[in-house]
């Protein structure tokens, strides 16, 4: 038997895909039922990485997710239009669908599931979070047997990079993103990474996927890495912490109240982590995924989390799980494979973020008048902040800098008394308020 | 549609299977549809930790792997005998299987998986290794498009927990080996852990499937931590290496000679390992498995590899692809799931260990005599053995004590050096041999 495939797009991620599928020695030998049907690109003229027939190359995106003889379109062209019709087409058409596209799924998951759930066809998306690493798959076919408590990531390369040269380097945000776009691992645009947006679209991924409902990306708490400075990191470590851009999912248990199972947090932050933590040692562009749960305990994920050839490995074993399917059940199968297919179609609530309940570093600039640190601790203990310590790291220009970490508080008690503490005669400033793990 | 399990065993793994089973609120809801029809046990009065209808508990485990109404037996009794046979009647009578049982898959997965395939059902060993960590099912589904060159694991809990306590202890093999016996952590006879044969087993079953042929475990070279000393461990300290008990699969890269592609490498020994490396912070009973493969890179997959909860987890999802695949054909599908089965018959040529190219750690307790130094690099110069370092570090009762570590050297050679140093009048012992990664 073969399966044939629609490529849309054949950039880094394309041809990479290509790449596997025209050299399928070595691999798993169900590769060789895969051919490359029709390749959808811009332009026929530009030099490829690849060599593909003249004839399987074509401008007529819309053509191919249409044509009768392909039986699994593979969307990497990125961005929300044309790829999300592209796909939905595809889907109306009949055919599979293996995407990459984190920022369309996060958006448009609904409505793209439940077309595809009434054509009674896939949509395959392990590529479109964390790369290489095999998360989606093992999520949704081994790790959903578990109650899941909790999901974090380091879902973001570009982040982690940056994070990981300003703890070396003692060197500032600004410096280290620089120097990152020239070296061609930052955006000229690089928001959707350092303000943690592709962090956000991914959690909700997986959030949706570990929970079992659907998430509004607009309720996904957001905070990138702008913020966080060389003086931070300094102080983080000399406390035994490592500061990391966390993507966190997590499903509060049920509380006495009755509270609805689905009371999830989904949120996105800098996070101060203890050294000892699995994810405190994933350094440079590595990603990695923790997942804790009833029974498991602790699974951690680990790998690239971005480029060509991981990406590809991670579309490519989409598509063959899909042929693996058509070809176990001898042709399109009665039912959708129940842990391929998404089930799921209520939305989960979202706990707002005032009511999040963490510990907190504060770093703060203030006059050198007596008694300070006692109006600090005063005005915390008032609105129920317990601290863990509280301790003058030095002086800036004149101001003495202070940095408090906090116990287990209500963020909204948290935001209050530092809301107070900005009144203050004593209080410069407060350059930096960051969560702790 | 309800799909019936019947269960030899109720021991730790048992019962933490039945557990899950029978408390499905917040896990995936397929499992709903998963009911515990018998469970085989040694004696009925025993107490148990999880509460089942006594009618569904019987002590004839034969008339469980036959009885017509199951439709998946799942293996957690442990041992060759009678696990063994009990697979294959199962097998024979048309059963799914799904076992945690390392050992028997390690010796007997030919016969096994010939029986599995002529009989069209399906023999899945999730739990087999690495307990939690969902590792089989993304090397079968995800990571299996790849041209998989390594798999290094730390797959024994125990000699991981034994290393990380020497380790953070400066204490002696001896004595925390006793210590973990104490607290459970260690058998009371602790050789299938210690000397590496439960990690044989593991990595020559993640060879069979990372490179797609079956090994034969006597060719496994096998080498435990007993001989792993404190000073070893702060030597390798101050180099720059922690010392792990490695299982490591390679496929060679095919020499210009022609070598046959399943020239492989398949072996377990303790291995000093860069502190930088991924599974150098795997620490106390975790284990991890690193994948390298081209294009996706380097992958790891860290967790609990062993315990009644992790391992569960493992065994339960299994069940539950086995379920899924039946639910999505409608019953029993014609063909067998590509990724799933085992399709490979062929057996791997795995390379001589004397063939094995690698760096060397040694440290030799010599009298002290001048020229001692030299005389060691000469004899290894003679082998074509290059030297990285040679540091004496201090004196043991009357004897200096020297470490040398190697460049990359073939072991033959290198243990032709050491023989013929062995008959050094100035040469007092070689107390400690280890590879280094």
């Amino acid at each position: 038997m073969v399966f044939k495939v629609g490529l849309l797009g054949l950039g880094t991620v394309g041809a990479g895909t290509a790449e596997i599928l025209l050299n399928p020695a070595l691999r798993h030998p169900l590769l060789q039922e895969i051919e490359i049907c029709r390749v959808g690109v811009r332009s026929l003229d530009k030099p490829r990485p690849v060599t593909l027939p003249n004839s399987v190359l074509t401008t007529d995106l819309a053509a191919i997710v249409t044509d009768p003889d392909i039986d699994i379109v593979v969307e990497v062209i990125g961005g929300l239009e044309p790829a999300r019709s592209l796909i939905l087409s595809a889907i109306a058409h009949g055919k599979h669908v293996v995407t990459a596209n984190k920022a369309v799924i996060a958006r448009y998951s609904d409505e793209i599931f439940d077309a595809a759930n009434a054509a009674g066809v896939y949509v395959m998306i392990e590529a479109a979070v964390a790369g290489g690493i095999p998360v989606i798959q093992p999520l949704k076919q081994s790790l959903s047997v578990n109650r899941i408590h909790r999901v974090i990531g380091i879902v973001n390369g570009t982040t982690n990079y940056i994070l990981t040269r300003m703890q070396r380097e003692g060197a500032d945000f600004d410096a280290v993103l620089a120097d990152a776009q020239q070296l061609g691992y930052a955006e000229a645009d690089p928001s959707a990474d350092v303000d943690g947006l592709d962090a956000a679209d991914k959690i909700a991924i997986l959030a949706s996927l570990a929970f079992g409902g659907r998430i509004k990306l607009d309720d996904v708490y957001c905070e990138g890495i702008r913020g966080v400075s060389a003086a931070d990191i300094a102080y983080a470590d000399r406390l035994g912490f490592v500061i990391k851009l966390l993507a966190t999912a997590l499903r509060e248990p049920p509380t006495a109240a009755g509270d609805s199972a689905d009371q999830l947090q989904v949120r996105v932050h800098p996070t101060l982590l203890p050294k000892t933590h699995p994810l405190a040692s994933v350094n440079d562009v590595y990603n990695a995924i923790l997942f804790e749960g009833d029974p498991v305990g602790q699974v951690m994920l680990f790998g690239r989390g971005a480029g060509a050839g991981p990406t590809a490995s991670a579309v490519v074993s989409d598509i063959q799980n899909i042929v693996a399917i058509l070809k176990t059940c001898g042709g399109n199968p009665p039912n959708l494979h129940p842990l391929l297919a998404c089930i799921h179609t209520h939305y989960c609530t979202l706990r707002p973020m005032e009511e999040l309940v963490t510990r907190f570093y504060a770093r703060f600039l203030t006059h050198d008048m007596s008694g300070v640190i006692g109006r600090l601790g005063t005005c915390f203990g008032n609105h129920d902040v317990s601290l863990e310590s509280v301790v003058q790291t030095g002086y800036k220009d004149d101001l003495a800098e202070i940095v408090v970490v906090t116990h287990d508080v209500r963020e909204g008690n948290f935001r209050q008394a530092l809301d107070e503490l900005r009144g203050f005669e004593a209080i410069a400033a407060i350059p930096s308020v960051l969560r702790v793990l």
